[in-house]
């Protein structure tokens, strides 16, 4: 019933590498079936001005995608001259997401920015990027202990994302395009450690839904995200 | 324990008043507590480019804060040359969670833009935009029917958003500023006509959440959405 | 004669409305007939850079309209990514003619902006902006003395500002829309204290002018601006 | 008393060339002092969208100073992204003077761009633009008529402004910079024909004026305004 | 006495790895030691306007970088709002060089865009960009023709690009970054089949060169453009 | 055979006219036949902030066209809110190549702008502005030396620039826009003395070239340059 042969219940293939880029402190690229991100984490040692002398770091993340990522090519935002709303409102959701699994008084005033950047789309490409993200901020926070910069560990459990929609009715888990482009309800879930909520956002354009469907969706995500925190885990080796 | 007094399921007061600028198609200014927002709507006999010739209608918003709506002066988005990622985030929110109640092909290729612009702020402004905006929505589309260019109300039910949040450890309905802006969790609910969902947005920027709080979130939400629906059958002489 | 049935030196009804908002150091919303303009005066305790340490305070001001504030929808400037032309123009104006009735020496290096909305149009926005600016203005000071923190008034008079034009070969008083999108000439005159010149801004597009037109003009101007320096005066309570 | 030693009511040296590009339809190279500013006028056979089958033409100006046509080297707008506010309030009013001028019927659907580019400033290079601008804008209609697509003269008299002041207590006539960046009125005055006004624009920034000192300066105007008017003449060999 | 050991007239490692995104109508990775370029050829059956109806197709190819490309992290161009002026200045470099391997009349009425995004950077972008940018610009074509929608081969001959430049004294073949940021004299070389010249760019920042050791540059190109040759030609499978 | 009716290896007529604006430290006005380029040299004593407390100066340009340069009216890069690829790619190109023969360390630590505004435009504009603008930097730095605050020479010997191109077939030197816009290969050539070289580009869009054909192309650019450079000591009264 789903284009792509999968179980309701079915996660596309996962596979983080990591180490992919030689100058950022940490990096992986993660793939969720056809959807390719890569990820850096960016390692600077000075804050935001409004948290300067507060002994607190800052995680902030930028997500872009390359032009021809998708089925037909769009326009670079760059070139357009701004970053369109939807970039804007998920490299918001991204920051936000990883910042929650930060312990900001132990890693210092310093500041890590995690870029993600699509290098091939099919569904999904925020939730790849919150899990991905993480895999590279992990990497450049272990440099940081190793090194003696950092003596607690700032990070207090993985966060991993997935989407879970209402395709052809039915309650299914991580969408593909083929999928996300004809769902009535489409979710996506942020977790920390498989088991607390980060951030829920289910949108409906045209269908609506019941809280019932929701506790249904949210079943889903947890399998997920549980599957994904085990890939994260490996890659990190951890 | 809250800060204005208020029950832990307590709204602030309500008022919408209609009818508020003569050139609008439809216009209310919406009063939550200290926010207020005013809304107007207004009718193009044409499409996006994408929808020409699909015999569907579109329903579109945007959304702005005067400069000193808020406590302290904010820069003048125009002069800044841009808009924020917040007003962006907001404004396609409340696109899509007006559009989820409506009948596009009962609507026919015109196209409604609704402006919700924020006069005052203190909390909860895209809430009331989305709950005001509907009002608007609502009354272009009356004038619509009356005039007898639309017959079947595009109206499916109407759409109202609450903002609930976990302070001071407490689930609580209506967040104002002084709440939000210390408010551990924080999340926005769009319903259709009471009872059905159109978005859930919960955010953590610190602390997580669980499942079960999360249920009674949405149990404030729903009592909160229905004192909304009430207020907006009352404004629009319904 | 005149589309709205006014004699040729009658005002329309004039309302100002203060302490509109609750977060601005002053406010009101000021009527002149259709034209509604909410202004804001914002205090802050520093002054831009070229006045650092001069002694001097500052005065200057915004303006903006709504999208629907007119007869159809004009875009959004913040979503143009800039202020237009007409909107530079008149806020430069507005500031200039403010500043004139302010002792920047009195007012000591503190800067007060006035953001002047115009939430629906009708002919002469910047005249009004300019006299509810000014009421916004006082308000503002008058909370600065009170508390002690300027001990010489700094605002020298009331600043009030009319537009006059030729209409069906006529010279009118407070020109409404109808009237101004077909006069062949059109003035602003900004005056202090209602006998001193600010500004006189004189236009012909198609029509030129004598200067016998502009001495009837410039007679008219007088009679609204003590007509509108008696509502300031009412509305600041002196 | 002038710091130029002139008189009261004297001009600065006019100078016109004319055909000074070899691109432009109509061009000249105006000097008035030390402020020379360079205008070109070219011709399009087309109109704006809003002038489409209206049978008018249209006249509209575009400004632009030398990045060191200043004392010290002023920022070049391309490099800053936008024009400011005083750029885009200085091509309105060339525009406006220029169009107030010119008969949009006889000119027929095409529109004519006068560009004025300030090589140096001394003060007034409004007033030198709109004047150069008008011998330009002459010369390509001149062009025009010779070739037979315009059989009667759309121009209908010379356009000319000048620059008056209140400067040391003095009303004087055409101010340079020394007068200019102290005057305490500075008003600008655009004639058509010597003896129509087209558009008076006196601001104070802190002092005042009564209208008997405007009246005063438009006394001057109108010699200053003679003077430039018999200049134009002579270039254009009329 | 090259940083990294090699002879002289050494290029780095050489890899081009095609079909690298399910999207792209043709693609490669191209990796020239540590620099990385991932290149799509886009394909639409359309032209831009001032080619319409000209029976003439077109080529054209954008660049960018990923903000960790580099050593320290770089502000990623759609946030700042424009390309930088090196970006620009690239991107029309890769399109011309393109072009001129490009029979246009057999290409027929359709664009190929090549973009090219670095995803790690060691020196010699521009020129890896170019040379992988040739890869994927082939696969696209190659496409067309198994089509049938392009008899006659457009593509004329391979364009490949290498650098050279002074380093410590001594011309040297395919500057690393290392090499690059202390070269005297930096050079690029874009070649048609591996002996007619595209386009030649010699820069001197403070040493500057004679035509002797502009030959001696040319010499080491030539014999690096033939080995990129053979590596794309081994790649398309040629 | 050339549209001019020049010889093969015959320059445009050059003409240096210096001092033409009263407020730049250098200025001069150069004409390569119908080229016209007004060059400005801007003083500051402050360096941009990466060479803050180096000891070097610093040289940088701008360059610019006036919109009816051209043969049809371009539009205005300050209305457009941006200055174009082209413009981006020549200015660093003047910059390069001036620098090129400074002695930044003779310098000291400020900071010369040399702006280039095209007035008329017919080819060879960027090599008009490289010449002219380096002899109102020479001219600037003479006032420097005369005023006793720079003592050894910063200057090391003359820069100029001209452009060669096949056209027809044949070597050219000096190309004007006719041959231009039809030349097969197009090349700049910019050079110090008059026997170094500082920058050679050589691009082909359709035509490629030969080593062969790229020395013959040096042979003319070192006679056009040798002729130009006698112009620059003549102009500068050395």
């Amino acid at each position: 019933m789903r284009p792509s042969g999968r179980d309701i219940s079915e996660m596309r293939p996962i596979s983080i590498e990591t180490g992919v880029t030689k100058h950022a402190e940490g990096s992986c690229l993660i793939r969720v079936g056809d959807t390719h991100v890569l990820c850096t984490a960016s390692l600077e040692e000075r804050v935001p001005p409004f948290l300067k002398n507060s002994g607190l770091g800052w995680v902030t993340a930028e997500y872009g995608m390359l032009p021809r990522a998708t089925g037909s090519r769009m326009r670079r935002e760059a070139a357009q001259g701004k970053q369109g709303g939807r970039t804007v409102e998920i490299q918001r959701l991204i920051g936000r997401s990883l910042r929650a699994g930060v312990d900001r008084v132990a890693l210092g005033e310093r500041q890590i920015t995690v870029d993600c950047d699509v290098l091939q789309a099919d569904g999904g490409t925020r939730c790849a990027a919150i899990t991905g993200g993480w895999v590279a901020l992990r990497l450049a926070v272990n440099a940081l202990m190793k090194a003696g910069d950092v003596t607690s560990d700032p990070l207090v459990a993985p966060v991993a994302a997935v989407s879970c929609g209402i395709y052809a009715g039915q309650p299914v888990l991580d969408l593909d395009y083929a999928e996300d482009s004809r769902a009535g309800v489409d979710g996506n879930f942020v977790m920390l450690g498989g088991n607390r909520l980060i951030e829920v956002q289910m949108s409906a354009e045209g269908a609506t839904y019941t809280r019932d469907q929701m506790g249904l969706l949210l079943d889903l995500a947890e399998k997920g995200v549980n599957e994904l925190a085990a890939a994260q885990t490996a890659a990190v080796g951890g």
